[in-house]
């Protein structure tokens, strides 16, 4: 991204939750947060320091199938914040006294979400719906599963899980390509963990000025157990003003063939102010301020799913609602004036998406994480524009014949899908 | 910002919820919605499609002095946008049908709020500490008031407060400064409601790349009731596992001369990963998740504030040590090396942010309606670098001798401050 002051370098990890067992559950979230209490040369203090004193964006994600330590920073901070990265990943101490003190820290942040009526509605769909696999288990597991985590558990988790070719850097922003994998080499070398001319082989991509190294070409990680969908109704008792819903049933995995008919499908019924839902829940019948659809993609899974926030009397008429729009659009192929300006709105946040260099680290590394060929924007824009009203009123029938399920919290309620 | 695809505009309303009395309450917000469902020329689906058609991140906010209505597009959009939120804001219909509807939707975002505990705690908070002054109450007012707001109190509220000099209109981005005025002078003149040429006169100032049009060159108000700091202590009672903290004093109010000395101090004692709350309450005793500072900006006002979360028992614990490090800092002059710190933080972060349309349409408006000298970065960077660590320690010494008040949120608990 030439001419930008700045660069937003990750160092991703193929490993999540999902790769935990009930004995490590909560492992992979725990691992992030100890990456930050220090290394062989550096404590947790020069650590928060050194990523403060940038004046950056610098933080850590951990979800299902993936952990990401980040910062978005002045490209003349990289070579510091690229070596300090790879020092974490490479050479974390996993201090076994620092590890008992994590351990109220991260009761604090699931605490925290469970005070998130929103958190806890997403968490209690995928329970519900992913039956005994362990995607059904939250991202950071449950406080009485991290108060009896062992340090030796967190151990071996390590040693297994942050090895090649799990592991992928990517960046994006004012440094060419040439100028990262110098830095990542010169970290490499500094962290003794290898380099370009060492144990490992590095493949280098550079699409449109952004860069990713990965050891090794791949990320193949042991054979998954895929999951199935359960169907079913929850339920969770909390005192709160409005019913939190969730309802949703199988949808597309990440990188599905017709992921662009998909994206034309979740944006046309609920993806933004002028989407079928928002019109008919919100503007025209006021009965709820959040309405949309959400969609998350795992490797071998997706779920494709409506979320409503409203008050409890409003509950049964918004699903019922929600129901109809999602049938009609199943019923009735869209015009193609609404389907142009999907386009439009599709293409427009793609290009708006590319000013972006934390956007495009991202876009780069899950398209190495997930083996999903990089397109160039204008390609992706054709791909939009390809997609037929036909193929969106398809598909929305073939999500609508799935089994579906309900997830709601709140007070107590009687509400139903039917 | 030349090469930028992208441009954020904002037309900005120099008034808030502060502005209105217990009869109008809740009716500035009421307003920002409305002006999403009509004007003469367009009804509320034509505007939301408008929006949504380019891709971009439109929509609005209202704060107790301010309102904004926003959009971050490509250049080639910016002429309709810009048309459009001028159209919104000149001829919007405020239907008495549209406005019953939306009191739907209102009462429902209330609701959502109210399930926030975070927004509950900022809500008591300002409710304890500013007693009968109108900046006690919550922008959006209560669900009661919502209930039984006016549909004739919304029109005249709209009459008296969306009029010149109260209206800013700023942007930023790929566009130059001469193309952002035309578009607003053929977008004014379009709306029927006046132009350069006409009966306003337009002062515009073109820092950086950055454009701002603002009627008459002044966003003066009638006078406005100073408020006082009222001290005390609120619980809100909640079915939650965490307990919400906010404890604070009066702070400075916006473009206070004193305002760089201000940033460095709340950047060191709760402003990042190695401010000093961070590193005592969470590395150090691991009793906390989030720990930081918080500020808020009035023209007349301000206050300065530490919030935590953290279950209940370790309430106390938290609240004494954040009340410990803020007396350290009045007592311990800091060293060198923490301030250089801190004035690199503070620096990168700016320049960090000049790559933001929005945070520059932002920092250009608020410039204007506050009446602050815009200032270019590298001199704001040089006035960070003139705060002397003397400077840092009477601030948090005058700050901590001021009567001082506690809000909490959550299970019942008898913790104070001491």
């Amino acid at each position: 991204m030439p001419g930008l002051a700045s660069e937003t370098i990750g160092i991703w990890v193929a490993a999540g939750s999902r790769d935990e067992s009930t004995e490590t559950a909560g492992s992979t979230h725990f691992l992030e947060h100890m990456l930050f209490k220090g290394t062989a040369t550096k404590d947790a203090k020069t650590i928060a320091a050194a990523f403060d004193r940038t004046g950056g964006d610098s933080n850590a994600i951990t979800a299902k199938e993936l952990t990401c330590y980040y910062s978005r920073c002045l490209v003349t901070d990289l070579a510091d914040i690229t070596s300090l990265l790879v020092d974490m990943v490479s050479n974390s101490n996993l201090d076994a006294e620092e590890f008992e003190r994590e351990r109220g820290v991260i009761i604090e942040e699931l605490a925290m979400s469970a005070d998130d009526p929103g958190d806890v509605l997403f968490d209690d769909f995928d329970e519900l719906i992913f039956g005994d696999h362990p995607l059904a288990r939250p991202v950071g597991a449950t406080k009485d599963q991290i108060r009896v985590l062992g340090h030796h558990t967190l151990l071996e988790h390590h040693s297994t899980t942050y090895v090649p070719p799990r592991l992928v850097i990517a960046a994006a922003g004012g440094a060419t390509h040439d100028e990262v994998l110098r830095m990542v080499e010169d970290a490499l070398a500094e962290a003794g963990v290898g380099s370009a001319a060492g144990a490992h082989t590095w493949d280098s991509v550079a699409p449109s000025g952004s860069s990713a190294v990965n050891a090794s070409g791949a990320t193949g990680r042991g054979a998954r157990e895929v999951p199935t969908f359960h169907s079913g109704r929850s339920h969770t008792a909390k005192d709160t003003e409005q019913l939190g819903i969730l309802l949703g049933c199988e949808g597309l995995e990440e990188g599905h063939p017709d992921r662009f008919v998909y994206s034309v499908l979740l944006t046309m019924l609920g993806g933004g102010m002028s989407s079928r839902l928002f019109q008919s829940v919100r503007e025209e019948r006021g009965l709820a301020y959040a309405v949309n659809c959400v969609a998350s993609q795992f490797t071998d899974f997706g779920t494709f799913g409506i979320y409503a926030g409203c008050t409890p009397e409003n509950g049964q008429a918004v699903i019922d609602l929600a129901l109809a729009e999602w049938d009609r659009l199943a019923q009735e192929t869209p015009s193609r004036s609404e389907l142009d300006a999907i386009v439009s709105q599709l293409s427009g946040s793609m290009v708006l998406g590319l000013e972006s260099s934390a956007a495009r680290m991202n876009r780069l590394a899950r398209s190495e994480i997930f083996g999903i060929a990089l397109e160039a924007p204008l390609d992706l824009i054709e791909r939009v524009r390809s997609v037929t009203a036909e193929q969106v009123t398809t598909m929305a029938g073939d999500l609508l014949s799935r089994p579906k399920s309900l997830s709601l919290v709140g007070p107590q309620t009687d509400v139903v899908l039917r």
